[in-house]
């Protein structure tokens, strides 16, 4: 074996963190599947053509070519080449340009999968990383009630996960683009661009930044006096209107704003919130926008965001307008390792370890297993001959929560041990279930249905 | 949008047969957790220096650059470049050397994830494909009982899925050597090489290499009576001992053959059976091995494989003797829909669209919506006025199969329609279930263990 390098921003995770991370994926297909979107993968490269063609990030694109193609040339075409995609957006849009005909409209769709991106690796940014993506797209016309879904099943998602609360931010570019027209503005999408920068250089820094994009000084107040309102409820649209600032796209996207708010007002208070400094950089997004984060967090950025568009993809044969959001999964569980934001007791998903107490219990042993087993529950059986010792440090080394002593009962029966509080009781195989807060989560369902199923 | 290139080698499925995928990989996964493997995620790229030690496919490796990097040249350093790994075990091994002092021996992971070669694509064989792999090491010495575990998780996995059976041939890498070296051949381990070739090239392509190797004659023809017994239990072992060739590493062979064979006795007949001519081309085995075929698809090849090695890898502070297999998820999926061996019904995991067959009763819409999902039933609702026929026709289209019609019962309650008998009947969404055979079997386990708490 080579040398052993750990490549930094190629993040991996013991066991015992793998087990917690795919709690946290499970919970989110599951919540994904309960609103009818339905699971799709995309292949992990795209024509570099494709990847390049939204601009922007082409530097943090990782080519990929075949060792034995030979040294890459940069005159080979570009739409040969090959390129790891670095969102899921991308190859979802070419996804739907491709298999247009077979799919159904609207077509609701989740994704939870790699990407990757050649960026300086810090916390919560990585090189590879795993994102949990929904869409629901439709052909011409999309009901604004998805646009309040999204922000519905991401809040009921995160509050389901073992992680700080998530506040997520909600605004309308139709409010931030009409307001500027509304202000005169000349040039409004590099100003959007830069009031989406208030929260990383503050107030002077924005005022300074549209200084320079020649807005005058009456502009610059009245767009610092939109972004700063105080987020809140729907009576932030009052504020707005309170400002005096008239333009019709303003008004659709307070009318968007409102309904999407008003659809969300049995959500718990703080779980969504009207925040007019969210503006998302990208100029992709026409409508609704979202941002999360995490209370008590904030210093890691968001770690779920996304919008409405107009348009999915423009090769598709009609306009194909949408709105999704992103979870960003390996930014979330990033945190929780690095901070120990989460209990990582067990090593394994094994429920029961089954002892050979002496050679001719084996048979015994055998049965045991294989009838916990039957039931749905994780069970291993000691492999060889050892002490009692030493098989129960295995259990205690790798965190499972119960040890099987076949034959060690009254009547020559069988013994469980609690292998944290120690307690040992008769067990029988063929009823015998973990407590529930000793299981983990995917096998107590399992047990509850093959039991009563 | 650029233009679309669907790419030879890199597979992708419709949403109704990412849904027969994801429910294969979950019962891979649950019967893999169920004999308490570990799950583990491995990075997608590793070193080129760790890719190309195991020699051999070096052709194949994908090399990863950074696009801003510039081109690629060939004097980096092997050390720094990477490459996307081509199988599960190589990062496995590093990942093992890496995390030594982290792990708890024995220790036995799984593996489910993508894998890349730039071999030239055919059925079966992929660019880019998903792999299953089980692995279980311990340090120094590896208990044998775990060589028949392997093949016992392996067929309940296999027989459990929705495909045909398959067949696991068992063999053992100590035989055909120990044999070998019986019949006094100089160089066996190119010997093994071609008789590894056997169902590839038939006797006579087999014994046209070997005479090329400069086996004699004899040599020839007692290699090919060994590879040419018939397959079948335990009684295969009889036929080796009466060729009368005498070696002590044969005689470890036919003994821990022996002794695979009895632990498998209980599994039912033709599923794992003892078959001399399966050799293994890798060199890295050097005990049990396995291959399993499906019946009828002999042609696909191999769709689960693996074996037992001496080493996992050179770099650790121990020697780590392990036993793992490998399901080829892709080969088996990409067969079963290219020749539509298995249903795919459904569209979306949604089990129950509510209509909303008139403004007024948008309300209950929603709280039926809400009550549904709330006991785990994935549950769409319609999301603007249209037809009622509209909106059947939608839940027609994605094969969702029930439509819930608020309202529309007696006395204004609901009505429930089965779309696919047509049949329709009273509903309460705090009580109503899906017949079993409508739901998904996730959600069927899901909405039982909600239902008895």
């Amino acid at each position: 074996m080579a040398k052993i390098h750990p490549l930094s921003g190629f993040p991996e995770w013991l066991p015992q963190q793998r087990i917690v991370e795919l709690e946290i994926q499970d919970e989110i297909r599951r919540r994904f599947e309960l609103y009818g979107f339905a699971p799709l993968e995309t292949r992990s490269v795209e024509p570099l053509s494709v990847l390049v063609a939204k601009g922007e990030t082409d530097k943090e694109i990782y080519v990929v070519d075949r060792l034995a193609a030979g040294t890459a040339s940069p005159e080979r075409d570009a739409d040969r080449r090959l390129g790891l995609h670095y969102d899921l957006t991308v190859p979802f849009a070419r996804y739907v340009v491709q298999h247009y005909n077979e799919l159904d409209f609207p077509f609701k769709r989740y994704q939870i999968q790699r990407g990757w991106r050649g960026e300086r690796p810090q916390e919560g940014r990585y090189r590879e990383f795993v994102q949990a993506d929904i869409d629901v797209i439709d052909r011409d016309r999309l009901a604004l009630s998805f646009d309040a879904e999204m922000v519905r099943l991401l809040h009921e998602t995160l509050a389901a996960l073992p992680i700080p609360p998530v506040t997520i931010a909600i605004n309308n570019r139709k409010i931030t683009e009409g307001y500027l027209r509304g202000l005169d503005v000349a040039d409004v999408i590099p100003a959007m661009r830069i009031l989406d920068k208030l929260d990383k250089i503050g107030a002077d820094g924005v005022r300074r930044m549209l200084d320079a994009e020649a807005l005058t000084g009456a502009q610059v107040s009245a767009a610092l006096e939109l972004v700063t309102i105080a987020p809140g409820g729907r009576e932030v649209i009052g504020r707005v209107e309170e400002l005096g600032v008239r333009h019709a796209l303003l008004d659709d996207g307070l009318a968007e704003l409102a309904f999407v708010m008003d659809e969300l007002s049995t959500l718990p208070a703080g779980a969504a919130v009207a925040n007019m400094a969210i503006v998302r950089g990208f100029d992709y997004y026409t409508g609704s926008v979202y941002e999360g984060s995490m209370r008590g967090h904030e210093d890691l950025g968001a770690v779920c965001s996304g919008g409405r568009y107009e348009n999915l993809a423009a090769g598709a044969r009609v306009r194909l307008p949408g709105v999704g959001v992103s979870i960003g999964v390996s930014r979330i569980v990033g945190r929780l390792f690095a901070r120990d934001l989460v209990p990582t007791p067990r090593k394994t998903p094994t429920e029961v370890l089954v002892l050979v107490p002496e050679e001719r219990l084996r048979w015994r042993a055998q049965e045991v297993t294989h009838a916990l087993r039957e039931r749905g529950i994780p069970t291993e059986m000691w492999h060889e001959p050892s002490t009692l010792n030493k098989q129960l440090r295995y259990a205690d080394n790798k965190g499972i929560p119960y040890a099987w002593l076949p034959g060690r009962g009254d009547d020559e029966g069988d013994l469980v041990r609690d292998m944290v509080s120690g307690d040992q009781g008769a067990g029988d195989p063929s009823a015998w279930l973990p407590a529930t807060d000793r299981a983990t989560a995917r096998s107590r369902a399992r047990v509850r249905a093959e039991e009563r199923g």
